[in-house]
């Protein structure tokens, strides 16, 4: 297929593919230099056209956030997998059946029990879990500190045993992860460069002392975008993960990491109306199509649901979007007031927006209209959803 | 089917079905008594077995806020349809389309310029499109004013000319509408009355003058659920439209018009981790499942990203849903500090999460659980997305 931007039904997800492949560059060859493996978030995504790139770069499996990301991304090939949030008795089955499958599948936890059910659950079905125990570096969400005693009680509750003869079945410790993301909250390259050492020594830190007590602690996985952008030295560390990255977005812009202009996604949107009493511009793009991500509220620049461009992607300044309802984007003109916005602005023009956050924005949209040079549409690539 | 709440994959949609046609009846037979009409909005559904129920409680026909609702519902039998977001050209040819598939359409514009195009594009075409003009009564987003000069230009762009003997092709003023979105903002029964009160006055005013510039104006429709809950009379209005009120949510009971048990909707949730040191209880219900929409933030209550509920609907007191990640819910522990939180709240165990605004929340979702008397799933009912 091959069309333009006019043809397309608005509003809809533009992804620019030289700039994500850009991305998709500079986040690999940068942790090549810093000598670790890579293994990108593809809840970002949710895409296997995307993940394809990524891993043709040269990343080494894949993160997941949900089992259903899982079957998708093994379904298009993707054979090594970690699931990144913390396993549940319910999903045991779940998770069996894509190991069976052929998924070299990482599970996540950080209980005891959950560690011993897990394990109880392997042993009952002759599979032997690989799994890592989520470390808590920086207190904004789950995971076990690096110094709690916990760490060694869920180690020890990981338990193989002989199962048809020679084959162990049970769940062995591979390895720990963390994710720092607090990092999102900061803004200055010092601040940002301080987190990504805090959460490389606090997960360095807590494999040293599993390997201490006797378990083998092979991976050492962390990673955020800003901290993976950020990190000046990643001694001990042997995996790096990170998602956002690969679009990136408005609040990664606020963090520093990039700039508005390096941000492969926006939203195409119509003019649908004007109110030139109060300066606004109604369009087709409401937080349905934006999401209600409101994440550079709390940031320096505040880009209400998005950065108004022309449909080139040029930034118009002056126009700020500053309320949606479902359908309606409500655009407040904060420029020349003698400017005749409907003339300027005339309804059926395109408008593109550059959203808050590409995951948020992503999601509620069933597809990527993929933007090559020309401004033609080289392809569409579906996204999936749900759990 | 039929399943118990332990059986669903979470986090998943549960409908309270018995609630939700509560609701549906309280709302119809309120409309019965004004004497008016009521053509329930489907953006919030985005349900055929939805609809079908509003359809067979007395609603004529239904709202849209899209063009793939128009085409999902009528697909599903449903031939009178309102799609009440102003049309621009590039939908023209869809709208034909459906109308010439047999659908009752009314299309909404507020500008000369659309009115003029579709016109147009109706004599070019041979059809006579049938059209609402939007009404402003409350300035919050698009329409025009009942007073404004603008109105009688719109109305006097609308026209027909004879296309292929004695048919008329073109379009044609068939009613004007409102919508008082402002009343969400407002929380006592006074100020929600003299709310309804200017969206019928302004609807009824703007109607009056289009008439007495000698167009039939037919139609005088008006509504959102807490307007359409308020209003003590509505002379002059011929018909009412409504949304949100099929399901309700905690934005709705903020305004006082419901209350959180009269909520239909709920997200099903597990607890997959503990963090007891700091009186946090992480779920699988983030953001993904709940939306980013934060519609209590601004009102008296502010619950977060939502009400957290046991698994059979009774709202836990001192639990609250303060933050969200992609595929996290972070509850904070407000209650009792000695409370063993692993041992009451175990993982895996089930939650319910009461949702800010029903329209966010289940756009987030592929399906709806539906919960029938005995906690038993009675069914699943798809709901589509996109554009």
């Amino acid at each position: 297929m091959t069309a333009v931007l006019s043809d397309l039904e608005t509003p809809c997800l533009l992804l620019d593919e030289a700039q994500m492949q850009h991305n998709i560059m500079r986040m690999q060859s940068r942790l090549n230099d810093l000598g670790v493996s890579f293994r990108p978030h593809a809840k970002t995504s949710k895409c296997p056209e995307v993940v394809r790139a990524q891993i043709a770069a040269g990343a080494r499996g894949i993160t997941v956030s949900t089992l259903k990301e899982a079957e998708h991304f093994l379904a298009a090939g993707i054979n090594d997998i970690l699931y990144a949030v913390a396993i549940v008795p319910a999903r045991f089955d779940a998770a069996l059946r894509l190991i069976r499958a052929g998924l070299n599948l990482t599970l996540l936890l950080d209980s005891v029990d959950a560690a011993a059910q897990l394990s109880a659950h392997g042993q009952a079905h002759g599979v032997d879990y690989r799994v890592f125990i989520e470390i808590d570096t920086d207190g904004h969400r789950s995971g076990i500190a690096p110094e709690d005693p916990l760490l060694l009680a869920v180690a020890a509750a990981l338990t193989t045993s002989e199962s048809s003869g020679t084959v162990k079945a049970g769940a062995h410790l591979a390895g720990v992860m963390t994710h720092a993301g607090s990092s999102y909250a900061l803004n200055t390259p010092e601040a940002l460069a301080t987190m990504a050492e805090q959460e490389r020594a606090g997960c360095v830190r807590a494999a040293q002392r599993l390997r201490e007590a006797g378990h083998a602690c092979e991976v050492v996985s962390v990673g955020s975008t800003p901290t993976a952008l950020s990190a000046r030295n990643l001694q001990g560390v042997t995996e790096v993960r990170a998602g956002v990255y690969v679009f990136f977005d408005l609040v990664m812009a606020g963090t520093g990491v990039c700039t508005p202009r390096e941000i492969a996604l926006s939203v195409l949107c119509r003019v649908i109306g004007h109110r030139p009493e109060t300066g606004w511009i109604i369009t087709d793009a409401g937080w349905m199509a934006m999401s209600r991500d409101r994440g550079t509220g709390k940031q320096a620049h505040d880009w209400g649901y998005g950065q108004v461009c022309d449909v080139q992607g040029t930034p118009i300044a002056g126009l700020a979007f500053n309320d949606a309802n479902q359908e309606h984007g409500v655009l407040h003109w904060q420029g020349d007031p003698q400017t005749d916005l409907t003339a300027r602005f005339p309804i059926g023009s395109l408008l593109r927006i550059v959203p808050n956050h590409a995951c948020a924005t992503g999601a509620q949209h069933e597809r990527y209209q993929v933007l090559a040079a020309g401004a033609r549409i080289k392809a569409s690539w579906p996204r999936f959803g749900g759990w």
